[in-house]
């Protein structure tokens, strides 16, 4: 066997691999977080560690994606290196983030009406004159005639006798679900979940109050087999194993979020009665341990929508014994709960105005309408707007670049003001909206050459430009002042990148807009959900073109309305019905196959306001 | 390790057993049949085998209750017997028995209405047009919204397609509990269960057509552990192993019907997606695995008495991953399903004339009433009725005197006309009222001497009466004519607990006819259900004056009433709902306790004729 040391953890391991173990596959067997947004395919650079001892040699993927520094330093593409003898693994931050984590939406007004209900009863003890069984004698203290099952009725005995018939009953859609002695009924908890694909933020509500109690967020450590949901996916498809990795990783994080919870607000984990999570398609699918191939390949159709309810130990989450869980229903493969979500907190349902819904990311999910008509699609942006396929594009965690300002000079903000290591969505954005005000990039996507700029292009600007081949790049920190020793770039080839991701995005919402028959001047407002819709500057996005414009449109950001509607929904059954509406009321398009998709994305791919 | 070799099964077996093992317990726990009447309590002497080799000494108790030509033989009584050494266990006849099984009832005519419903559908396969989800895709062809459990979510997908979307659905209570390839349509099977203290008998019936496709009927092993039910829960309320063994040995039994039905019958069994079963309270709460403590002891309170679905595997019941078990309604703890299913094919509860129900055993539940009202009681009649605390008092199987009759000589019946062995219920009844109409024995149940008798009573029965200190006894097989080679008798002593037991019942009807202000002559109808009703006769049972008797009265056995009532309920959602009406009709009236039942059964107990 042969020893594997790791450290940079709060305490070392001493771990041991088998001969040729692949690096990244080993650190993941053993629950070693490691940054891998590929999936391990040798593509995103991100499973960077550094390496001392026996390890395969540096591949010619791993030079094109390590800087010479790095690789001098010792740092190695995890999923690219072989273990061949004793080695020691230290866990570097480029490979591992704290991630800045969304959560807050904005909140409809609270509306109180939880599917658990909870009754006390103080009951009169059996006698030959009454001489009702256990169960009959609480049924019949209710309306309805309540279903039970055999683990209540197992124990029934016990507790009244011992509770001296003095008990709490919990109820949920006319099933008890719990009998507790003495009265419990201030004691009733229910969790939101937001299941995103980077990260997981849980809710824990007061039923009886509607108070949130507390929240807690954590990184969805199914990244380990993929940053984006579609290279998860393929790692699920390969037979049941990857499906219960996948479901494996995500219910963990849930169980880490509810011990967290418990833990710091101190509560009974059998006093919390339900769950109710949101989140795109296939995470709903790699949570419910669903296969999810058919949603993967077309024509795209996933194994359910429509809510139900499933025993919370089913899934292996660990909260009493009769919770459960649901989820809110999606639209289709494409337009997840975590949409309808953002839409029962928006209520454009409701709306006698236009608006339109955006969810910027990989799988962009666009919904345009009012109270009349919904249509929604799914845009494949690609990575690009979350920092992959760009050279030094990062999730939005500590040391990346999130605004660019140009006047005299470049000013940059980066998340935990440190030095930076490379640069995000919001970022982005707004690079290239100050490129394209400052004329430093055209319209088409160019980076100009010094001599084809302006003179009102300030000089130092002019003095970032560097030549690489055919790859014209702006250097946005140099080496001195960057956190790795190299200058963190931006280039022509990521500027491309970015435009197909903004190309696909605006002829989705452009298709939207020709199926109502609607002009941008017919759009009261922009709603940005998710990751970016709190960060970006509503302006960069829209010199960029990629959401429409006009002098009437109000743009703003909604914050994690997926999780206020999740909240939403635990707390009223009244929401949920809501929710159920909503999904059927919105109209999916599928842009694949599209002509008219197709020609507008390749016309929407410039720069160009969209009016 | 000592050596224990089994001989008289098919195979003889040779097993391992520790230095001090009961005999009885080492039987049971591996699994060999062997009757225990009394639950191992060395009371009953019928756990008999024959053994040789190193085992304890003869006890007192043995002497009592075997023969000397018995102990001659080697027989011992297996509850009393501690294995010391290796040894040589042979199984003997008379400790083990094939049960003489009463299964079939008066059936009220069909009524197909079963709560499993199928469907065959031919979906169209889905395209970028239809995105439908896998589940919506069924869902829609539906006019209710069904629910689906993630079980049969997770292969869904897989289903559909190598079934290239022809399906068929199976549906309980608007849940979808099987997907299946193909039209299935036609194969759709439900079980009837009775479950009797002494015997279990199975039904399986076609859902389709509503025909009784077989029926296979067992001994209820549960009588390791007594043969009443009372002795059951002794062993049942000595903590959850107890409990367990009891539903394992049920569970057990059902499984082999199960198997047995499959068998004969080429079914497969994931096609039978429902089991309905009926029994007493305990037997109820013991295959349910249920704590029946508070059921045997003051006031008297079962756990429940409404029907539930519980998941067949959940209780070990081996079907279908979504099959379901449910019973019929208790009425109360000693007025079990049995009874309401009893009153559920003979419609009492529709009928303008007075009807009384009654089914006789150790615990005997007597339902008096008509439309208006109808009233129940259970009389402790113990259980002498059953062969208990009579000296050659066995159960209705072969060897045993079913029948006698008293002309110039006395004439027997035996069960499997083969020599006798002892004396079963409907014998002793018959017995009785023949010494009763001969002037054998009078009417306070004294069996006359010799010297008393009149000379109409033949000679060959004065011969037969032998004087054994205070316990004279009538000889009823000389020992020549024997199965065992000792002349099987009933003493005074038997005739006493005889008379305790008729005593019981006829101040349970008593007490019934008195609340509801009512005499025998306006009674129109005594029907006899289980075990007895069918084999004695009714005009015996008055005789001896257990049973109500005017011009009017019409006294008819109704077979298994309990076993019609199973399977009218299976084949439909109707029935069931009307056995819940029925059992919610019923007003129990608990004996225990009340002055006038004490008052009643002392003046009982003669052989008065009952008007």
């Amino acid at each position: 066997m042969i020893e594997v040391k790791i450290i940079g953890l709060e305490e070392d391991l001493n771990l041991k691999a088998e001969f040729s173990d692949n690096l990244l596959s080993f650190l993941q067997k053993n629950d070693i977080e490691v940054d891998a947004n590929c999936g391990g395919n040798g593509v995103c650079g991100k499973c960077k560690v550094k390496v001392k001892g026996e390890v395969s040699d540096v591949k010619i993927k791993e030079r094109d994606l390590l800087s010479k520094l790095e690789l001098e330093r010792g740092i190695r593409l995890a999923c690219l290196t072989t273990i061949e003898g004793d080695i020691e693994v230290e866990l570097i931050s480029e490979g591992r983030s704290t991630l800045r984590i969304l959560d807050e939406g904005d909140e409809d007004e609270l509306h109180l009406e939880p599917l658990i209900q909870k009754d006390y009863l103080e009951l009169e003890e059996p006698t030959l004159e009454d001489q009702a069984s256990d169960w009959t004698r609480i049924n019949r203290e209710f309306d309805e005639e309540l279903k039970v099952n055999l683990d209540i009725l197992n124990k029934l005995p016990d507790i009244l006798r011992n509770a001296e018939y003095n008990i709490t009953v919990v109820r949920r859609n006319g099933q008890a679900i719990g009998i507790e002695p003495s009265d419990t009924t201030d004691f009733n908890y229910g969790l939101a979940f937001d299941i995103g694909t980077t990260t997981v933020v849980g809710y824990l509500l007061d039923l009886t109050t509607g108070e949130q109690v507390g929240k807690v967020a954590m990184a969805n450590r199914q990244s380990d087999y993929g940053s984006d949901a579609i290279s998860r996916v393929n790692h699920a498809i390969q037979g049941e194993t990857g499906r219960n990795d996948l479901q494996d990783r995500i219910i963990k994080v849930i169980n880490q979020i509810i011990v967290e919870l418990i833990d710091k607000y101190q509560i009974e984990k059998e006093r919390i009665y339900e769950l109710v999570f949101v989140g795109n398609t296939i995470m709903n699918h790699l949570l419910l341990g669903l296969k999810a191939d058919n949603v993967a390949k077309s024509p795209y159709v996933s194994v359910i929508n429509e809510p139900q309810m499933v025993p919370a130990n089913k899934l292996g989450i660990d909260l009493g014994q009769n919770a459960s869980v649901t989820y809110l229903p999606n639209v289709a493969s494409y337009v997840g709960s975590d949409i309808v979500a953002g839409l029962l907190t928006t209520r454009i349902d409701q709306s006698s105005d236009l608006k339109l819904l955006v969810d910027l990311g990989t799988n962009s999910e666009i919904v345009l309408g009012n109270q009349d008509r919904m249509i929604a699609c799914a845009a494949a942006a690609g990575p690009a707007f979350e920092g992959a396929e760009i050279e030094f594009g990062m999730n939005g965690v500590e040391g990346a670049i999130e605004e660019v300002r140009i006047n005299d000079e470049l000013e940059i903000s980066v998340i935990g003001n440190q030095p930076a290591k490379g640069i995000c969505g919001s970022g982005i954005i707004s690079l290239l909206a100050e490129l394209l005000k400052k004329g430093i990039i055209n319209k088409t996507g160019k980076v100009l050459s010094v001599e084809e700029m302006d003179d009102s292009v300030p000089q130092v600007i002019k003095d970032a430009i560097i030549e690489e081949g055919n790859n014209r790049k702006i250097i946005l920190v140099n080496a001195k002042e960057a956190a790795n020793g190299e200058p963190v770039t931006i280039s022509q080839k990521d500027i491309r990148a970015i435009q197909l991701a903004q190309g696909a995005i605006k002829a989705g919402i452009k298709i939207l807009m020709s199926e109502l028959g609607v002009e941008s001047k017919d759009i009261s407002e922009v709603l940005i959900a998710g990751g970016f819709g709190n960060y970006i500057q509503p302006q960069d996005a829209v010199t960029i073109g990629v959401l429409p414009t006009s002098p009437e449109i109000k743009i703003k950001g909604i914050g994690n309305a997926a999780g206020s509607g999740a909240k939403a929904a635990i707390l009223s059954q009244e929401k949920r019905k809501i929710a159920k509406e909503i999904a059927e009321k919105v109209d999916y398009l599928e842009l694949s196959g599209r002509q008219d998709f197709q020609n507008e994305f390749m016309s929407s791919m410039s720069f160009e306001k969209f009016e």
